[in-house]
C-alpha cells in the first residue's frame, strides 16, 4: 500500500510518499480501507520528531481515518468486511490501509458521507472525554473554549450547546468568530486585542468559567486560572504556547479548583475502547439528529500531505483538513 | 461567656480572652457549651490577619468542637439539648459557647471521649473530602501524605490505610516518623535527607504516587508532579512553602494528571453538610470500631491559646493540640 512515511523528522518536506507493507490485522482488529484521513496538530509534532508513536503503535502519522472494513482479525464480533466505519486510531491513518483495535471503531452517523465522518473521532473522543468525562461540564454552565474555530473547537461549541451550557470562544479573527457564533457560541473574544479574563468575567456577572479548555499551556495558565470560577476545572490539551507556566496555588485554593492536563493518544486501549462506547452513546446521536455537525475546511491527495500540514500551521483554516488517500 | 477574640491581628500574644456576649442559635442551628476545641492552622493564619473570617462566621477564631448541645434554633430536627456532639464550625470555637449549623453536627463515636471528639471535625472532613470525596483514592492505590505527623497527616495515613491504599509520608524527625509507621504508613520519608520524589518511585516500581496531599504549596510543586503516577492527583491544601510554584504542563499531560487546590472553611454550608454527612456515614464507623482513632498531643486550658499556637508553629508535635474552656 502507500502511506506516508517520516524518514527523518523535519518540516513539512519530511512527509514522504512510499510504498510499505500492507498492515495486518492482529487479534481483536480490523483493517480498514482509508476513505479519508484527519489532519490533526498532534501529527506535526510527530513531524518534527517531538511526539513518538507509542509503543506498538504504527510508525506513520494519522490520529483518525473513515474507510471500509477490508479484513478482520481473530475474535472481532459485531463487525462485519464491507461495514462503513470510521476510527480513532494510535497511528497510521495517512495510509491506504490501517489496522485498528474493533474496540475503536464507530459506525458511520446517519447523515454524514463516508469522507466526513474521518472528521468525527478525534475531536467527539477529546471533547468529550476531557469537557465531560473529564471535567464534568454541566447545564447551565459557562464554557470557555480557546481556539474555537479549529476542529476541537467546532466540535466543543456544538456538544457544550447541546448539553445546555454557555459558552465563550477565544480565536484571532471575526471570520473565525462569526463561524463559532454560527455554530452556538454566545461570547465571541478576539484574542488579539480584548482580554478574555475581563471578558468571561463580565459575561458570567464576575463568577468566571466554570470549565475552560485549553491549547496554549504555559502561556494562558496564570490567565486561566484568573478566568476561572469556584469549583471551575482547567483542561489543558495543547502546548502550543509552552509547557512551563507559573500556577498561582493561592488563587485556585480561593476557588476550590483544578488544573487538569490529558492527551488521548498515549491512553491505553482500555480507556480509548471506554472513551469511544461513550462518544457512540452521548455523541452520535446528537450527529444523527443534526445537532452536531462536522465542521470541514478542506480535502486533499494523500500525496499533498505536506500542503495539509502547511496549510494546519498557518492556523488560517476553520475547522477539519482531511486527506483522501 | 469567655472567647478568645483578636483585637489586633499578630503574633501570639494577639490572643485575647474577653468577657463577649453569648451567640444565639439562629434558624437550623444548635449552641453547644463546648467541652474542647482543636487548634488548626487556620487559626494561626487568622490570627495573622491573613483569613479573614468568611460573611456571617463568628470573628473569634476556632474550626471545630466538642461539647453539650445546650439550645436549639427554629426547625432543628434530630438533635436535642443534653446531647453529645462535635462539630465542624466556620470559626467561633475559642470559646465557652458556639452556634453551628445543625448540618455541621456529629454524634461522639463509640469509644471516644467527650473532650477528644474535638480533635475530629476538622480532620476528618478534611481528608476525607480531599483525598476520597476529590481525589477518589482507591484501594491498591498509592498515597503519599505530606506532614504525616500532623493532625491532618495522623487522620489521613489511618483513612488510607483503612481502605487499603498503600501509604508514604514525609516528615522531619524520626520520632515523627516512628509515629506514621504505627498508624500505617509503610514508606517513612525524613525530608531533612531524603528525596521524596525518588524514595516514592522506588517504592512503586517506578509508577509514582496515584494521590499527593499536600500542604507545602509552591515550594514542592515540581516535585510533587514529578512524583505523580500515571492519572495521579495532586491535592494542594496548605501554602506553607508560598502560594506561587511552577507548573510543567507538558509532564503534567504526559502523566494526564490533575492539580487541585481546595480548602474547607469557605465552602458554603451546603457543601459542608454533604461532606458531614459523609464522613458520619463512612468514618465514623471506622472509629467506632477501633481501626481509627485521633491522635492527641496535648490539651491548654483556654486563656492559654497563645500557647498553644506557639507549640503549634513550633511543629514539634504530633497530632492534635486541645483548647479547653
Amino acid at each position: 500500500m502507500k502511506a506516508i512515511t517520516i524518514p527523518t523528522p523535519g518540516e513539512h518536506d519530511a512527509l514522504i510518499l512510499a510504498d510499505v507493507p500492507d498492515p495486518t490485522p492482529g487479534p481483536g482488529e480490523a483493517r480498514i480501507r482509508v476513505a479519508a484521513a484527519g489532519v490533526n496538530r498532534a501529527d506535526v509534532m510527530q513531524r518534527k520528531g517531538f511526539y513518538p508513536p507509542p509503543a506498538g503503535a504504527s510508525a506513520y502519522p494519522g490520529l483518525e481515518v473513515s474507510g471500509t472494513i477490508d479484513a478482520l482479525g481473530e475474535g472481532v464480533e459485531g463487525w462485519a468486511v464491507g461495514d462503513e466505519v470510521c476510527a480513532l486510531l494510535t497511528g497510521g491513518g495517512y495510509a491506504e490501509l490501517v489496522a485498528v483495535p474493533a474496540t475503536q471503531l464507530l459506525p458511520i452517523p446517519a447523515g454524514i458521507s463516508l469522507r466526513d465522518a474521518a472528521a468525527l473521532p478525534e475531536v467527539t473522543c477529546t471533547v468529550w472525554s476531557n469537557v465531560f468525562l473529564t471535567a464534568n461540564l454541566q447545564p447551565g454552565e459557562f464554557f470557555l473554549c480557546h481556539g474555537g474555530s479549529s476542529g476541537i473547537g467546532t466540535m466543543a461549541i456544538q456538544l457544550a450547546r447541546a448539553v445546555g451550557a454557555r459558552v465563550a470562544v477565544t480565536a484571532g479573527s471575526q471570520d473565525k468568530l462569526d463561524v463559532c457564533r454560527d455554530l452556538g457560541a454566545e461570547v465571541l473574544i478576539n484574542y488579539r486585542d480584548e482580554d478574555f479574563v475581563a471578558r468571561v468575567k463580565e459575561a458570567s456577572d464576575g463568577r468566571g468559567a466554570d470549565v475552560i479548555l485549553d491549547n496554549m499551556g504555559a502561556k494562558y495558565l496564570p490567565r486561566n486560572v484568573d478566568a476561572l470560577a469556584v469549583n471551575g476545572r482547567l483542561v489543558v490539551i495543547g502546548l502550543q504556547g509552552g509547557a512551563v507556566g507559573e500556577l498561582n496555588l493561592g488563587q485556585l485554593l480561593t476557588k476550590r479548583a483544578a488544573v487538569i492536563a490529558t492527551s488521548l493518544r498515549a491512553r491505553p486501549a482500555g480507556e480509548k475502547a471506554t472513551i469511544v462506547a461513550a462518544v457512540r452513546e452521548h455523541v452520535w446521536p446528537l450527529i444523527a439528529a443534526g445537532d452536531v455537525t462536522p465542521v470541514i475546511q478542506a480535502s486533499y491527495p494523500l500525496a499533498e500531505a505536506a500542503q495539509a500540514h502547511r496549510d494546519l500551521e498557518a492556523s488560517q483554516h476553520i475547522g477539519k483538513l482531511l486527506l483522501l488517500p
